[in-house]
């Protein structure tokens, strides 16, 4: 790939191969709505944050009845639950709907003008709505457990205030949507020969490892759909008192990684281009 | 690769070239049964699945006789176990039987229509006898243990219902099947140029995520030749009286999944054409 | 990359481009011993067999030292560093000694013609000194641990038959070769294009799996010089006595993995040929 | 890949193709202050330091808090945080700065001219003034936390001595850098169509590896950066007192790792050349 993207570049002129970026997507398109795949990627949005939040919180549900007898699957295990799941899900998805699965990076590519408004906003009520559904399938399987350990909802951890809980939040997303926004540049093909696009791993690595990191801090949230699931399911006093940083966080980590993105990473992208083949680091 | 795939497109028509599928398979193809290929993936089935009851129920087994003090591999190993078998085992028989290992694979593919209805019969059959071997295996090598540690066995856990039990095989399995569906889709390699298909990867994780989840619940079957292979060899009698639920189970799921697949995620193709290179979202 | 394979077999014929096997080596090949590339790859062997043997004998001392307090990588970090180590190194040396590190690797390989047999016997002799270097620089480190922790030499756990050990060297090792052999085959490019090959991946894997499930057992050797440069280090009585069982084992596996590969996975390669283009499972 | 280079070197003669090495980085180029995409690297190498040392460090802090009780990610959980951030990083950043992340990365391809004198000198400091900014952000959110455990700092462990965990860093570096060298190498996409360059993934992978080994012995550096903005923001007089290790190893351990490659490794390139196709595994 690598090489031949080089010839061809050679062959047909930098400028014009290296940077076709998609035009941005239109802020409100018609169109759209008459499309089986519209729905369809709606429907995916749905059935992913379905399965996300089954298989997620059960494992945290299952590894606090079992964690006394060092017989359960770990902190570790959870994070791998998070991470993991984003990948498989990432992977089934990114065809169909992009793969989003989360209002924040929903929110992030919208910013970039990557989907139109009413696309992200019926993308977030679909993950709002899968989410509550997998949670709630949590609920159903084992009622007592569930309300025991917490039902996987999001709040600060005693002894951390609010702004750091914020903090954690905006600054995990940001890892995460940056990750997004490396994993489908459209300039990664023409540049980074030597790097293969493995696109949804780095995803899920990123997801898994923001997880390491916070869930003492916060539980980890940075997907507004997982905190908001669980919090209607589970539906404490405490848990609401606390979700708009489950919302403002992610929002805001997603809007720095779209801007860091745009802004630095991108600015100088065409300056860059005469200097590319003299430079390898460029 | 994406940016080759999209110049065919446009040279040579899109729908000609995008959405070769291949043709059903028969249902009952008497020239199957005249190629050593047919044996020979009916062997694969059965080395593979053999291979992986060994190495799984023998993880299983040593988890258990370590787990109080605390020095075994964990919950954690034995859900790797599970899954990163699968990832190994698919990849190495794919190109040989198409990798199902797993009864509720093959009969998600044959609702498909991927495989002949013979085929499937006599894989099942290999991956039941397979996983008895497997099973039979590690009961050889420590039968003391195997009796006293449940033989890795899947039944219903303290706790829950049959019902529970059931769903949490559906909702696992549809995970599984849905992923396999995922990862061989033909339109993959035309349409998500940007997302690398790495198929066994996922599906190992597919695996690896259902069991951090529901091994508290049933010990996770999603794969009827396990389930039966522990059965056969384990033999008690609770065992047995549950054992219907890890066949509904897996196989309500897998044509969940099947379903899903064919009449939610394909069912715009067509109408999806027109729109394709307008919105990289549909 | 799929579809170009595809496309080239229709034009150039099917068996011209598909199954253009390299010639077996020759046994004895003189011209090899004037070439640079000959000793390079014996030192790569050494270097990376000695790489293997630190980390991963530095991790069981580090792991058995803390377990007591839970504040050790688990048995799962262990199996990690075997499958994760050799997934780095057969990355790294892939191209420069087709990244064998281990005696029972190569012997199949021999087996199986790929390598001729002063390759074979210096490649052995290579990994045997590097496996005794990299075990002596961890008793160089902590000599007082090292001989304490038993210096993860490898031997029959009490409870087990050396009958059970031998058994559990030859299975684990032909789950190990027969990875390698399947992720080296040269039909897979043609074949299986909907798969692509990760090579080192599932083999480090493979070597994860099968540490998971003989720890308990042998503490897993399906490598010679892994066992043999413990044994030199460490000393004892007991690993030497049983010693064999870590040569036997992994050679009988390896010897059963390329006749598996051989004469049922490769025997119908003609027969199938005509077949291959009606059934995708084929 | 493999066969499509493989059909360019005979159509095109082989030395034409296969070894077109960039030139070396000149020591000092005047022409890379000019350009955006000279600055965007080092802010990036900044932002991706940043956000390594916090995610490491406030895994590292939150495992302290809750091991007593089991609760925690475990060493296995800071070694996966320490090589997954990695992973992601390179992932992330080798397009637009060759993702360093690491003065010791640096280092090795300074000396191996793949980097100018002025461009690895601004790494470093945009690196250990990353490393600063995100251990900084790990005090602030939990001040008590991260000073009654350690900070994350490296030291020599009791019961080791200053040049066992020299020596401990300067191989640990080897491992990391080697890895780096071989996931780069231009000859690889020519040479090695088998193995595909997974970049990223074994370099994450090499740095997981080093953690399992040596956590133990120095809390594993192999990071300069990572060492210097943890001793900054901890500051007690032992970890400034053994500071030294942790830029002299991974220093040597670069410059080993360069030499193998550039000495040994590469050395036979051009005697290699003719064997190419009569043996597989010159």
């Amino acid at each position: 790939m690598a090489k031949e993207g080089g010839k061809e570049v050679e062959q047909q002129g930098f400028a014009a191969k290296d940077y076709k970026d998609p035009p941005p997507a239109a802020l409100f398109d018609v169109s759209e709505f008459k499309l089986w795949a519209f729905y369809r990627a709606i429907i995916a949005e749905f059935i992913a944050t379905l399965l996300f939040l089954y298989i997620t919180v059960a494992t945290v549900i299952g590894h606090k009845r079992n964690q006394a007898a060092c017989g359960s699957v770990g902190l570790l295990g959870i994070a791998w639950a998070f991470g993991g799941m984003i990948f498989v899900l990432v992977y089934c998805t990114a065809g169909i709907s992009g793969g989003h699965i989360n209002p924040a990076v929903t929110f992030g590519l919208f910013l970039a003008r990557k989907v139109s408004l009413p696309r992200a906003v019926l993308y977030m009520v679909a993950q709002c709505l899968g989410a509550i559904c997998g949670c709630g399938l949590v609920k159903a399987f084992q009622k007592s457990y569930y309300d025991q350990y917490g039902g996987g909802a999001n709040s600060v951890a005693h002894g951390y205030t609010k702004g750091v809980g914020l903090s954690a939040e905006i600054i995990g997303t940001f890892v995460l949507v940056y990750t997004v926004f490396s994993a489908t540049d459209p300039k990664r093909n023409a540049r980074d020969s030597h790097i293969p696009v493995l696109a949804p791993l780095p995803i899920g690595f990123a997801v898994f490892m923001v997880h390491l990191a916070t869930i003492p801090i916060t539980g980890t949230g940075i997907n507004p759909a997982r905190s908001f699931g669980a919090a209607v399911i589970y539906g404490h006093q405490k848990i609401w008192d606390e979700h708009w940083i489950f919302w403002v966080g992610p929002f805001l980590g997603a809007a720095g990684a779209a801007a860091y993105h745009q802004y630095i990473l991108r600015a100088g992208a065409i300056k860059a281009l005469g200097s590319f083949r003299s430079n390898p680091h460029v």
